[in-house]
């Protein structure tokens, strides 16, 4: 049997098409007639899945997109007010400059490139941990499939890590799941738990201000986002009460299974009290809904009266009745934090108290994607295993680490400090995470204007980014309050190049409110 | 303001059970009544999403927990009539000893840690092209998120790949995206054409037997599953009559939008004539379906008189009313071909006549995800810009790929003779892709045993496992004719331990025809 045909059979249709090379719309069409119908396409706008249309993601939007035609248009020699773009929109340390932690891509590197094991240019302390996590990967490769949850002793060294981060709290390795980034994680267990057919009665609990994957994971999914307000004028705090009453608003029209909360917060920067964290918990805990920590901004707390609590951990010293029930999915990634890895795609999550039938369920779904990527899940590893005082990087390793930390402190700072500066912009002190979040005084004839044809915050973020070449998101991505105005910008860019952003906004602010006689 | 509270508001509950630091059952059913109710789990079987519970992953099912079990329990010491387990249940090369090509790791090596630019062991070809990878990442940094479609000189490469692989067929760079392994970008594709609430009305024609991503992709989005059969007898050609009666079948309950190709086919190896990708395209031009063309295992050609044929390049040849029409999405990947490097999760797809609108819907679903792993892109980016003759590596990347291929051509070989060779054993050549699957005759009497508990096959595999230590994945999994049974099994291991696998397959069928008295 030979599967090899020499002769094309014949079809009158593709002989005489295989004349006329070169198309043009009305020969198309003409073609079509000939075909004997007009031709359409299968899918078109019409015909797409609606939950895909539906889905929004400003990070990555509208705006991020104006910026990359005006990169292009400067890079091509076009003229600006200005010289470069600067991307304040999305949280991607390496392309705001910062360097990358070495011990952590020297791992990684030997692990790709077993071969740099007999390098004397390698520390020993790099090599011994990437030989374990190769002698944990099938053949001892990087190129392997990995078990769907990720390297078995990957996995034990984050449940080892998390025991240490809170203080004895226990943690079982096989409650830990790697993941393609903390947005991977997130969606699968959204996945779990918006039910197909009856999606449309799933009620989603997140918070507002949020981080967008959530509402585009609500759209795609087709559930109902239920939002609870943060508190502005206390510093965006979760207000218990506000928690109840938007929960008791959804429960008219949908059941609330789930509540995602963001700590320390996206966009909004505050890090959550272990008070008010017990407060979600005992009402997750009464209401019965399943928990969504995502604590993937847990290292970056820059204010000395703020402290990181994990979930899990509050949840643990509300005693037994509590932890032995309460479901809890909690996310962290290789990309925020000091390493800000985000192109590894590395991540985990840890599930207490999920029912052991939906467990295996769970790792069934994940067997379809097979497994994360392994690079990402070696970048974990060593997130979760840094070197120890007593080993030869650590002196680097500390230095590196506490300079980026520190860098990002004193930019949390600086902004809060310009920004609330500026006549007509409030900011929030930015405890953790690494963005501001401020409120924006837009004049009621700037809102006229731009109503009738987009949310007056993206007019004030394209104008910005037409005048300066600065790009940041309109708060309408995230979600705020009728009637209020903010932007998100990131804090990562250099030191200078922050301050002259900054100043940027700031004259430019001042010049839209004379523009618009907001100020005299 | 400050957001650390030192003391954590009271409530009784939580006192109460602070004291009881070690939870029965009893004490825990005890907690819930003093909190005035049975806790139940938010997320139960009943209360998962149902479109969940309906995936069935056979590669990574029930049979492969089980192989996972008996080689935990070898490894504490068990005993069995076997010393090791041999997994040929998934195309993992590297699990089963298959060495990783070194040009590609060390271009890997090099843009995750640049320092090695200066080392001299490494060739200049392998430098300039990690150079020109980083310079397309953020901040030069594999760390750096790039562009949800890819990083843009990797997926002008993989264009300029295309043009070459198909003699000059135009291939549009802006029609390339990078994706996490080819299984995600055949999920974002599925996901556009399935419409969420219709879903169940929206058909997708796949081949029967097929590889289980595509059924658990449509029990997932509860889209309606459309089988058309390949011809087993006819070396598992796909048989355009039998195309037709699927689809007019499908009519009837569904609207198809879609058809599913893979070539070289998984889980059945061949290799598809371009007289029969013709008639696919023509089928699908007839009809409007949109037609995704799984061409992962492109590289993986072995019979001498088969050749592969892009979908794309032959629906070029079938003229312009054809190739500026037909959407047509096509798959590749890292994880298979000669490199087989799974782990780094790096694949593309090129995708042609898409509405532009539906592109930019495409693109917005994409940028939620961020963007694929940039190990992943920089190892694809290998792939399709390998060492050229003048180049220093040529001569070491020739050798390794071809004694890759070659191997692999082999073991095909080999594999067919053995298996034919076996009383009740039918398999036909493998000219393709890397697994055998052949078709076993169970007698009645199993057939019968097995019935009340499980499909046939997988008995029949289960038995086979614990009498043999070889893991396959039964017929069932990929689907066969009623009353037909097959397994899948990879001819991944080494030609040493893949005789043994064979014999060891050849022995234990015939005792198992005895044992069933089919045989004197």
């Amino acid at each position: 049997y030979s599967c090899v045909s020499t002769t094309s059979h014949p079809r009158p249709s593709v002989e005489k098409c295989g004349q006329m090379r070169f198309i043009t719309a009305e020969a198309k069409a003409s073609a079509g007639r000939l075909e004997g119908k007009l031709r359409e396409k299968t899918l078109t706008l019409d015909t797409l899945n609606p939950q895909v249309k539906a889905v929004e993601y400003a990070v990555r939007g509208p705006i991020v997109i104006k910026a990359g035609e005006i990169e292009r248009y400067l890079e091509e020699g076009g003229t600006k007010p200005f010289s470069e773009v600067i991307k304040a929109n999305i949280g991607d340390a390496h392309a705001m400059g910062q360097q990358p932690i070495t011990f952590l891509r020297q791992v990684v590197a030997l692990c790709t490139f077993p071969e740099l094991m007999d390098s004397p240019s390698f520390p020993e302390d790099a090599k011994w941990r990437a030989r374990r996590i190769l002698q944990g990967c099938g053949g001892h490769s990087l190129g392997s499939y990995s078990a769907s949850p990720g390297v078995e002793c990957i996995r034990k060294d984050i449940a080892a890590y998390i025991e240490q981060r809170d203080e004895g709290v226990p943690s079982d390795w096989e409650n830990i799941y790697l993941t393609t980034g903390a947005s991977d994680g997130i969606m699968t267990i959204l996945r779990l738990l918006v039910s197909g057919k009856d999606s449309s009665r799933t009620g989603v609990m997140i918070p507002i201000p949020q981080y967008p994957l959530y509402s585009a994971a609500i759209s795609e999914m087709d559930a109902v986002q239920v939002n609870y307000y943060l508190d502005e004028d206390n510093c965006w705090a979760l207000d218990i009460n506000e928690l109840y009453r938007a929960y008791q608003a959804a429960k008219l029209h949908c059941q609330p299974r789930v509540i995602c909360i963001i700590n320390p917060g996206n966009p909004t920067g505050q890090v959550q009290s272990k008070k008010c964290i017990e407060e979600v918990l005992h009402f997750a805990y009464e209401e019965n809904l399943f928990v969504m920590s995502d604590e993937v901004y847990q290292d970056n707390v820059y204010t000395p009266d703020c402290q990181f609590h994990s979930f899990k951990k509050v949840l643990y010293e509300m005693g037994p009745e509590y932890f032995n029930s309460v479901e809890l999915a909690s996310f962290h990634s290789t990309s925020k934090g000091y390493t800000g890895e985000c192109g590894f795609r590395g991540g985990y999550m840890e599930v207490i108290n999920m029912d052991p039938e939906v467990k295996a369920q769970m790792v069934k779904l994940l067997s379809v994607r097979l497994c994360p990527p392994l690079a990402g899940q070696a970048a974990m590893d060593v997130i979760v295993n840094p070197p120890q005082p007593d080993e030869h990087s650590y002196k680097q390793f500390r230095q590196e680490k506490s300079s980026v930390l520190g860098a990002l402190a004193d930019k949390a700072k600086l902004t809060e400090q310009i920004l609330n500066a500026v006549p007509g912009i409030k900011c929030n002190p930015v405890q953790g995470a690494m963005y501001a979040f401020p409120r924006i005084f837009i004049p009621p004839k700037a809102v006229e204007e731009a109503k009738a044809s987009m949310q007056p915050d993206m007019f004030y973020c394209l104008r910005l980014l037409e005048e300066t070449g600065i790009c940041v998101v309109p708060g309408s991505g995230f979600g705020q309050k009728d009637g209020t105005y903010h932007f998100r910008m990131t804090i990562l860019p250099s030191i200078e190049k922050l301050k002259v952003l900054l100043g940027k906004v700031r004259d430019f602010h001042i010049r839209f409110l004379k523009e618009y006689s907001a100020l005299e």
